[in-house]
């Protein structure tokens, strides 16, 4: 199968893959899909530089992009340690006394406590970019820059369109596609209220054709939030996308070993989470990054909820709060106690299977579905 | 375009059509859909028994079916003036304050309060489905009864076999679905999250295939939730639906007169309140009827989400408690306060038109998106 973006990314397919995981966007690619690195969790720009190489020998040449998280506009964030002293002690408190009553154990002494924060603040969204658009000139394969927070920055725009590179910019509204696609924008990809991470309150049925309409023959749509079987492909492709849009669906991908020892078998932690998930067992809330993000639901997720917790705080002192027990909590190392994005469509991630296999199946059931619509407009029996 | 469930009702179009009008349900299935008429406003079984009887005489003798509102187990409800004395002072006070901060005059001395309620209660969805099934004996056109709240009781399902009326019921997760089926429910209808009235959290994109795979062969399911346009009932298709189940889309519809006097010119206030309100303008909540319930947002839901506004009361007291106030409001004509049910899909609802250009658009659409469908996968150019 094909639509005109596949055609103009020379790709066989149009399934788009966001991973955190560098072997995950390798094999997505491989595989005649779109493998998209999301760069948040690389604080050092070398491990992001490293990562974009290995996928440079990994890929056969096929294109693959890169995904920041970074607002239009540039906040006057300071310093890590001035964002530190604006988190309410009271917070602090909350968030230590939480991971005491659920177990989970405080980091060895001296260790570092910042480790996946600082993706998301502005200065280390901008290092990722630059790092990447030297990867673009270098070998020619990264042909898209995703920024999961809407329009990047005009000059990000510029620098990308001169180095050969399409932009796309995550949308949750009608006004907000506009407002990419006026910027220069090149993909709008429509995320519907059940996708994993930040999401808004409309859902894909309805936001997908929506935004569709929205933004005409200015940029194709990408179909994200609630995509994980061909049959919700051929339901993107139907409601007038140009392809899918997907991050939950390759969490349990084989190649998936994030939070791994290298020589481990089986699930890790978290995908024993993700296993075990039905579609009800997500909730979207703003503790993860302080805007609403839609995240598995765990005894963590229960803890904000309960009566007394805190509201979250605004992004990225959210982040910063938290940064630590998410540390800790990935180290402790128990399904019941996770803080892990993850969209509703984890109630089909039931087991672990090779990127090849998913793409496979995508496709597969795609064609079927075509296949069952056309046999609506025979005359009937 | 047809499906199994199409032809096994004789039906040109899978378009099933709820709606509280006789006037819609009755153009719905001259266009060649499913009409259904919604029963909850019916107090009175005379007044059901001649909107169906106006119905039989205004459809060419094609099929349609009701919707009752039945829990499956029997409450002990005792009488209307019993329930009355369980509501809290303080729940009538913030009614009537809200009422008069937002302009809603009272009712006239002397007038009914309880308009709108009963149909609630189980004692009178169950003389609707005594009337429906007298009519279905007596014409024979009445083919399904829906119940909107899951499975009805098991003696209403066995009465609807022996009068030839298939039985089908709401469901809005994996389990429900199941239930019914056990249950002998004849025909599943998965309603989404995005979908007006009674909703759960799951979205119409994972849930329709979800219940499809859950009830396999034992029923066909219907898509409700987010499906206003052709290629919306092109993703139904795509996702294993046998057909559609639509509610808001008929709100606006040339025919829906309610609410309106009968020589009134141009949309009534509720459609006004339609016409302008886009897909962000609804909100789920248990202020309708006790159970949460995707409604059009306006300054009556507003005051409920105030700061100070009391927790909704479970059902049906909470439809006791706001009856009078519904009533109120849709006198008050005010577009800016209205209590309605109404789906995301609302944001599609623009303009007045009659029923069969609804009908018309919906299948050329759906017949458009499958062409596109199968351009993907001609060899690429």
């Amino acid at each position: 199968m094909h639509t005109e973006l596949a055609d103009r990314f020379g790709i066989n397919y149009p399934i788009f893959g966001f991973t955190p995981s560098q072997d995950v966007a390798a094999a997505i690619s491989r595989a005649g899909g779109f493998g998209v690195l999301g760069c948040v969790r690389f604080n050092d720009t070398d491990e992001l530089d490293d990562a974009l190489e290995w996928m440079h020998e990994n890929t056969d040449g096929r294109p693959f992009g890169v995904d920041v998280v970074m607002p239009a506009k540039i906040p006057t964030e300071g310093s890590k340690t001035d964002l530190a002293s604006m988190i309410p002690p009271e917070h602090k408190a909350f968030v230590e006394r939480v991971l005491d009553d659920l177990g989970v154990p405080p980091l060895p002494n001296g260790e570092r406590v910042d480790a996946g924060v600082l993706g998301w603040l502005h200065s280390v969204a901008r290092s990722h970019v630059d790092v990447a658009m030297e990867h673009a000139r270098k070998y020619g394969q990264i042909k898209l820059i995703a920024n999961a927070l809407g329009s990047p920055p005009a000059d990000v725009i510029q620098l990308a369109h001169d180095n050969g590179v399409l932009v796309a910019a995550l949308a949750g509204a009608k006004e907000h596609a506009r407002h990419h696609v006026d910027a220069g924008v090149d993909i709008v990809i429509a995320q519907g209220y059940e996708g994993g991470g930040h999401t808004g309150e409309v859902t894909s049925m309805i936001l997908w054709p929506e935004l569709v309409d929205a933004v005409g023959d200015e940029a194709p749509v990408l179909a994200a939030g609630g995509v994980g079987s061909g049959r919700q492909m051929a339901a993107a492709i139907a409601l007038g996308a140009q392809g899918v849009w997907m991050g939950t669906y390759w969490l349990t991908a084989a190649e998936y070993r994030l939070g791994m020892e290298p020589d481990a078998q089986g699930p890790s932690t978290v995908q024993k989470a993700l296993l075990k998930a039905t579609s009800r067992d997500t909730v979207r809330r703003s503790i993860y990054s302080g805007k609403p993000a839609r995240l598995l639901k765990t005894r963590w997720t229960d803890a904000w909820d309960a009566p007394g917790a805190p509201e979250a705080l605004p992004m990225p002192l959210q982040n910063l709060l938290v940064a630590e027990a998410h540390t800790r909590i990935s180290r402790a190392d128990d399904p019941d106690v996770v803080a892990m994005p993850a969209g509703q469509i984890v109630g089909r991630c039931n087991e672990i299977t090779p990127v090849a296999d998913l793409i496979a199946d995508l496709v597969d059931e795609y064609e079927r579905a075509v296949a069952r619509m056309n046999a609506t407009l025979t005359t009937s029996v």
